[in-house]
């Protein structure tokens, strides 16, 4: 089934401990439909500038993603972040933002977009993710991202928000500070009773957990050596997350696990080079022997402990 | 098969946003020998003082643990630690510690200890460590502990003793601190050099990771609204790990895994409570009820992704 993705479409300045780039692709909307479109048909909603160059438009056309609805200001500048990152690879160090076009973006559904069964608002004003939500009308499952500026600036925005779609996708400090809840847990309990069907909470370098009313499974992170760039991260997880569950026949909670797994495969791929130059280049194999050490790593076999036959 | 623990037996006083303690028993051999003794037959060896009263070695009687190997010393005091816990529950700020008869602690085996299969070396000076297991020739299975203050203060000793067993459990930090590696993996891989058979990596409230040469396995922190009081958590882990380890009859893969998993299963108990009061208290249905919440919280299946049915 097709997806939808409403966000940020941008070029990224970036220091690392392994390099730099001056301007490379990067955005939420872009991350999140690249990784989403090796598992389903992706409508990308954005806006950029008269700079953003066939190079570009390539990558979205090398896997067939939807651009109709990314609108181009040729008068205008593409979205523009810089940013740093020391050892520590968790925390990103802005050194420059320039909204440029996204300063004035009204997300303009074409029929395609709006007619998605999968909908994700990436990172937005909660009134413009909103307003997209509801020009939605027949989108069976959305889900949202946001971000500590919204919470702190416009949270009654951000709660009918959050009222208004299906599944959050935020990270640790994102859900406390929502909740004002220092347990994760409780945090988490707190966030689903705003209506959500499910919540994934994303932790970094100690991967993800997904909550929904009954349940809840972790992910850990895939075992890197060495996280080369972690932007696009929370992105690329998000689009392997609602791309696979979009090319499933329903939400059902072995979907949801599975949907989990597939989302930390796409984001330790995203990390392993800059911005979006390894998930371009992957493949499905990679994909799925991802998925195979992600099960390797986390199962065990059930045996219960019988005390007769082994202590005294 | 039998399993000996070395270590300190203790009186602690505790402090927590959820109450307090003036003194309660702990100690490293108390906390591994009580949740090893639901799976194996246990040698605790240690070391206290005439205050150490009818009480407590009740909850050494209660759980059959071999305390011959307990020395008392009828004038001496029992070490005795002070802690106190900020909300933070992740690390104790240590207010008071009299080391008392631990002092001069000198490990006496008896027989029955020394001929035990396997052995645990909880947090000692290293040398005393390793005279301790030079004295169990026929311990098939060597674990130990250790704490930043000997990788500090007696580096080179600690790594003649990591050369001489089997396997390490540490947290984290000390992982990092004895390599001088900040990168986990890596970390880990450097002390399985040192000729280690399986590495544990205690991470707090994000869980454990085993490291073997050829593989590694995840199990997250059991999920828990509070946590009361953490001392002894991470002995509580090694004890349901050796305990179970000693119950089978051999260290394969997949019973490794499984001693992951009894190990956070038994610490996830731990800290419910103060000191040992929880694990004291449990039954083998709480047990086994948890193991398998343990596989609800991790297992998903596995259906790889096939592109053709799915995109475009």
């Amino acid at each position: 089934m097709a997806l939808t993705v409403v966000g940020s479409v941008a070029f990224d300045a970036l220091e690392t401990p392994f390099g730099q780039r001056e301007r490379i692709l990067g955005g939420a909307a872009t991350h999140f439909s690249l990784s989403a479109s090796f598992f389903s048909r992706v409508n990308a909603v954005g806006i950029v500038g008269g700079d953003f160059g066939e190079a570009e438009w390539d990558v979205f056309r090398r896997h067939t993603i939807n651009t109709t609805d990314i609108e181009i200001i040729p008068e205008g500048k593409t979205f523009f972040w810089s940013g740093r990152y020391d050892y520590d690879m968790n925390t990103a160090q802005t050194l420059d933002t320039q909204l440029n076009v996204f300063e004035t973006f009204d997300p303009k559904l074409s029929e395609a977009s709006r007619n998605a069964e999968y909908l994700f608002l990436a990172n937005i004003q909660p009134t413009l993710q909103r307003q997209v939500r509801e020009q939605c009308k027949d989108a069976k499952f959305v889900a949202m991202d946001t971000m500590n500026y919204w919470i702190t600036s416009a949270k009654d925005e951000l709660v009918k928000t959050i009222e208004a779609v299906d599944c959050m996708i935020i990270n640790d400090a994102e859900a406390r500070q929502l909740t004002e809840e220092p347990n994760i847990h409780k945090a988490a309990r707190k966030i689903l009773d705003f209506g959500l069907q499910a919540l994934v909470i994303k932790r970094g370098e100690y991967g993800a957990t997904l909550f929904t009313k009954d349940e809840f499974f972790v992910v850990p992170a895939y075992p890197l050596d060495s996280v080369f760039d972690p932007t696009g991260a929370g992105d690329t997880f998000a689009g392997g997350f609602m791309g696979y569950l979009a090319s499933q026949s329903d939400v059902s909670t072995p979907v949801l696990r599975r949907a989990m797994i597939y989302g930390s495969v796409m984001a330790s791929f995203n990390v392993e080079k800059f911005g979006t130059e390894r998930v371009d280049a992957l493949d499905y194999p990679e994909i799925n022997q991802r998925f195979r050490d992600f099960k390797r790593m986390t199962h065990f076999d059930e045996i219960p402990f019988e005390r007769a036959t082994s202590v005294g």
